[in-house]
């Protein structure tokens, strides 16, 4: 029989959340690896009753309740998952934050520099978390051994990252209509360019970023005239190291998955090439592919089931340890200036 | 027996060369790529006699001579193909057209925008041909092979071109002394960059681009402080399209070759990738193949002994019908225009 002391600490060592707002499928990601990370999702809330009893249903335990208050005021819950319209994500992390509860939303996770602020002031007068989920360098092993590969001096010291992220439209008419209105998704940049200058950020090891040239364009979609299907971005960090990305909405029907996304780390001694989601045309068409080439010669390191996803287990233990292991929040905060900065020069240039 | 009249229409058909200042040795492709093409190597000259006679013993039928003089006398000499240091290439280029001759250099056909003005004079006045041995697309099988599939519309409207050429030193003290001088070289964009700029307008159909951000850097080799071993540039066609590449001399010893050369080119309706050098840890390694993707599937093309060099071949035919079929002088300048000037914009943040 367990007693009162062991119960009191394995409570001390649970962590319960919540999901609301499920506007992007990305929740299901960010569920996934906070279950897997040990933690328990506790309660489920959306305006569409049915979105919620069906995510709740995917993960034993969780339970769909009638409004965002059940849960901002359940003192259980720990931490808040949430993937709202991304224009409406600032306002739900600080209803969060002022429940008293760390909140984790899907990326970008503002869409104006003036949310970023507020968001800022809360942190501070709460003490509470705002965590993003970037999770192409996040929710990939490919990413995160090249991490640990960086960390250790693999290719000496980091010059230049380069990073593709194209990603599939689908079917257009399957898109909410939030997805076509740039003020309520911000911009291609802030959007699925926030996870690039995440990355450049976290493989540079820059705290900055000087924006050098950010652009956005409509190449291909007319008919959907506030939609940026295209955007890239030239950074220097701080430490002079060199950044572009790319990210766009052309990823061909014929591609096997939904983007082709890369990264490309230039070192003084060696580089890396991640292939996150595809071996593209390769007889070994496995994502999470690693490729290291240094002094020695070129290494094809296939990192699926390997690392696994330790952001999740560290965003737990920091959530309930009120550490910082998994990411800082000014990394966090950084990133997203930085991206909503690119955007705003970018859309300066219209 | 040939009758004379036979005779006199092989003449008008053959193309005798000369090669001289043999400073790259990217003078030995120019000369087995015009050979192919049909062309005859006649004279060889450099001021290091050995340097000379080497190159002719390579080429049956061609002959190391004493002086640059003989190669501009020769009546017979149409063409002549040189690898000079960057800084003499526009000299050397006047004084073969003033004799009447047409001009192939190596790139980076200049070091400063002066020189390209008087060249653009000098073509003007004389009618003769100032070009430029862009070896990274013209010498590459995957990438004739890309500008066909393009031109086909394979890809449809080409949105965007990203380059990466990363170069290998190798062992520092084996290159010459003008390597390792700004002035002499002119820089790693109108050095290296040259072929990537010359790649961006050819892929994306474009006459013109803005200059958006180019930057240099010397990153890690402070024992040559003029040689930069870093450059990229971010480019905006007069089309609309968008432009970025990479170059740098950070090529790992553990490569199997001198450079993991990729060209990347994202259309509207698929896109291409270019692993030109090598397919890198990979169990079919050899470079010249083309990853294209579209609505149909992913497809891997080996493009090794497929398309050939047309452009050698159209050069020789261009020379003796005085056409433009090989790639249009005012595309040449245009070229190096650009790398000059994004070269003069990396100067000015220094």
């Amino acid at each position: 029989m367990i007693g009162t002391e062991k119960i009191q600490t394995m409570k001390e060592n649970t962590l319960f959340f919540a999901a609301m707002y499920l506007e992007h499928n990305h929740i299901y990601g960010m569920c996934d690896g906070l279950i897997q990370g040990g933690g328990i999702l506790k309660s489920v809330y959306d305006p569409d009753k049915e979105k919620a009893r069906s995510l709740a249903a995917r993960f034993p335990g969780a339970k769909a309740v009638e409004s965002e208050e059940e849960i901002l005021k359940d003192p259980e819950i720990l931490l808040v998952a949430a993937a709202a319209v991304p224009c409406e994500r600032c306002q739900v992390g600080i209803r969060c934050m002022e429940a008293g509860k760390d909140y984790f939303t899907d990326k970008g996770p503002f869409t104006a520099l003036e949310q970023l602020e507020l968001a800022r002031k809360k942190v501070e007068e709460t003490g509470r978390k705002y965590m993003v989920y970037y999770s192409e360098r996040l929710h990939s092993e490919c990413s995160v051994y090249a991490g640990q590969l960086v960390k250790a001096g693999a290719i000496g010291r980091v010059l230049s990252v380069t990073g593709l992220g194209p990603h599939r439209l689908g079917n257009p008419e399957e898109r909410p209509e939030w997805f076509y209105e740039k003020a309520r998704y911000g911009g291609i940049i802030c959007d699925i360019g926030s996870h690039q200058v995440e990355q450049f950020l976290y493989f540079t090891g820059c705290e900055d970023a000087k924006i050098e040239s950010a652009r956005t364009a409509n190449y291909g979609h007319p008919q959907y005239p506030e939609l940026e299907d295209y955007g890239d971005v030239m950074l220097t960090g701080d430490n002079g190291s060199a950044g572009y990305f790319r990210v766009d909405w052309f990823t061909p029907d014929g591609l096997s998955v939904w983007g082709d996304g890369r990264t490309l780390i230039l070192g003084t001694e060696g580089y890396i090439e991640l292939r996150k989601t595809v071996n593209v045309a390769a007889d070994d068409p496995q994502g999470d592919l690693l490729i290291l080439v240094d002094k020695e010669g070129e290494k094809k390191i296939s990192c699926r089931g390997t690392t696994g996803y330790p952001f999740f287990g560290q965003l737990i233990r920091d959530c309930l340890d009120r550490t910082e292991t998994a990411m800082t929040q000014a990394h966090v905060f950084k990133a997203a200036q930085i991206a909503l900065q690119c955007q705003e020069a970018a859309d300066r240039r219209k």
